[in-house]
């Protein structure tokens, strides 16, 4: 933004208009720091009654998409899918011309592609993004936000983006940049809690509280993370011949599955596949290399069951 | 340790004798932070030669397992299982008596119990522990150890065992305690990790290194950490009617794994069971309830296929 001296701007004009369309859980979070920072906001969503309490906090909330989207320059998008997206803007397509889209929901890369096309082809610029963080984490400096497509689109409106969380990123110009990092990185999230649930009922199983082991789980992803740039390292070079540890350490690990089944009475058959990738390692004489080789079996077509 | 001021003791009679058994990764990295603090320490292995630079350092290494376990008040085992343990120190039984024996290997509950029974009834005090890092973080300040088992074992030889962690924690009297939570906390570790090897498979197919996410997934599983209070809080209410993400959340995400495979040409079987527990919680009408509440899915018995 350049700041003319001369001439000093009221305060709803300095700062950019922006419209949110979606407000579930996160469009609600990403509106009301929009509105907290000072930007004149419209919001709109499928069920209106969502907007009841940003209403009340001062947002515009016209009853028709097509003119929440022609109220401001930039416009926000958070339903569920790109899909959803793309539903929702159908009857407002007239009035994307000239506007800034920046997709905040989840989807595929070929999803992402799609809406771009779409996007684009009524006249709008398209960044795609995604919030990596909890809806009550929006605005916190420390959260991450990742965008790609429209390079002009992400350095005309950093600023206002930067609202939404301190560590904002962008990746390049791909519009499915961002959707295939947010799939990528948000891949470890429903094994690690499934995991962290399970220890969670094998504790409560022997009558102690899952709140007992989270200072520890808390410490374990820690050194999880310590580790996934050595991880990364063999994966990028292919050279999986000094691990920090060996996939033949998780066979040894993986016998005790069935007996915490049985001591605890818990259902371990998701495990099954892990046992099976480790397996499939071991045959291909991984055994004793890293057990990032897995990244390798990954890459292979399963074998016919 | 209660200091004598009248009659100085010298420096090698000061910090207690310990012996390591088992020489992996991880049990010379503890007999090297051992000696590192000045404890005469000695050492053996089932492979003999591995020894060799822990002896270099002025380690001693006797031949046979017996001797070892007479040299130290203080005996810490590291081979890979409890079963292997036993079998290690099969000639040395009849050295036990009097000793106070720590493990730091692996195991389920049941066989720490019968680990604590065979060291018992040779007459030796047993505490069952576990090393929550890599070996290479043995010594560190913030990595950390849980032990439990003979409390006075613990409340004696604390000060000798900070020096492999500084975060070190006595979990309570029953033997099997840490390796409950080890089980507990650990079954995180290979979910998290095949997910992060899917991720970096899939920017690998797209040209990308996979160091260029490592940044996001740091940040993503510091964002997992930070839920954790909350869904073990659901879990030991068992209240999860206020969700901080919903199972149709997931179920939204689950739908994006196929066509993951297909762009990226991935095996994403291993999802399959992920999926199965979402549908078994949508079918016990969690779908609008805490993705937590997998928790109580996992404590049923599987159905009949
Ligand atoms: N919640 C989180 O923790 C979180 C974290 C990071 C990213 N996200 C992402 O943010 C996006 C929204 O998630 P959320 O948690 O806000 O979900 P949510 O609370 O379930 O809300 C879903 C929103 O999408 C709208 N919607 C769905 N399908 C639609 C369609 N066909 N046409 C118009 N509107 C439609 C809903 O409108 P109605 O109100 O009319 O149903 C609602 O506003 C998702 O892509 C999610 O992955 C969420
Ligand atoms: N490495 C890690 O990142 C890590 C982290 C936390 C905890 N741990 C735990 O530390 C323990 C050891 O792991 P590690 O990484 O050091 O494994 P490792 O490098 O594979 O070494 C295994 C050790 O166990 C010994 N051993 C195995 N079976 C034996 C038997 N029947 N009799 C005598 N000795 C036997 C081996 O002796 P030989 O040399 O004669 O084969 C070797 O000293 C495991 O319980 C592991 O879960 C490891």
């Amino acid at each position: 933004m350049s700041t003319r001296p001369q001439q000093k701007p009221l305060p709803d004009q300095v700062l950019t208009p922006v419209t949110v369309i979606g407000l579930g859980a996160m469009g609600s979070a990403l509106a009301a720091a929009f509105m907290a920072a000072g930007h004149p906001t419209t919001v709109w969503n499928r069920t209106a009654a969502r907007a009841v309490p940003l209403v009340a906090g001062g947002a515009a909330h016209p009853a028709a998409v097509a003119e929440a989207v022609a109220a401001s320059p930039l416009v926000v998008t958070c339903p569920t899918t790109f899909e959803d997206t793309v539903e929702a803007l159908g009857p407002a397509a007239g009035a994307l011309r000239g506007r800034d889209l920046v997709t905040l929901d989840s989807g595929s890369p070929e999803g992402a592609r799609r809406a771009a096309q779409w996007v684009r082809g009524h006249g709008a610029r398209f960044l795609g993004g995604a919030v990596k963080n909890v809806p009550p984490a929006v605005g916190a400096e420390e959260t991450l936000l990742y965008y790609s497509g429209d390079a002009e689109v992400f350095g005309t409106h950093e600023p206002v983006l930067r609202v939404l969380g301190g560590d904002t990123v962008y990746l390049g110009a791909d519009p499915d940049l961002a959707a295939l990092y947010e799939i990528a990185v948000g891949g470890t999230l429903l094994p690690a809690l499934v995991g962290f649930f399970q220890g969670a009922a094998a504790l409560r199983a022997r009558g102690l509280e899952a709140a007992s082991m989270v200072r520890f789980s808390e410490r374990w992803l820690e050194m999880i993370a310590s580790v996934l740039p050595v991880l990364a390292r063999e994966i990028d070079s292919g050279d999986y011949s000094e691990p920090l540890s060996s996939v033949n350490v998780f066979v040894a690990g993986a016998a005790h599955d069935a007996e915490l089944g049985r001591e605890a009475g818990l259902d371990v058959g998701w495990h099954e596949p892990f046992h099976e990738l480790l397996d499939r390692a071991v045959e291909a004489g991984y055994g004793t290399q890293s057990i990032a080789t897995l990244t390798e079996i990954l890459r292979e077509p399963r074998p016919a069951a």
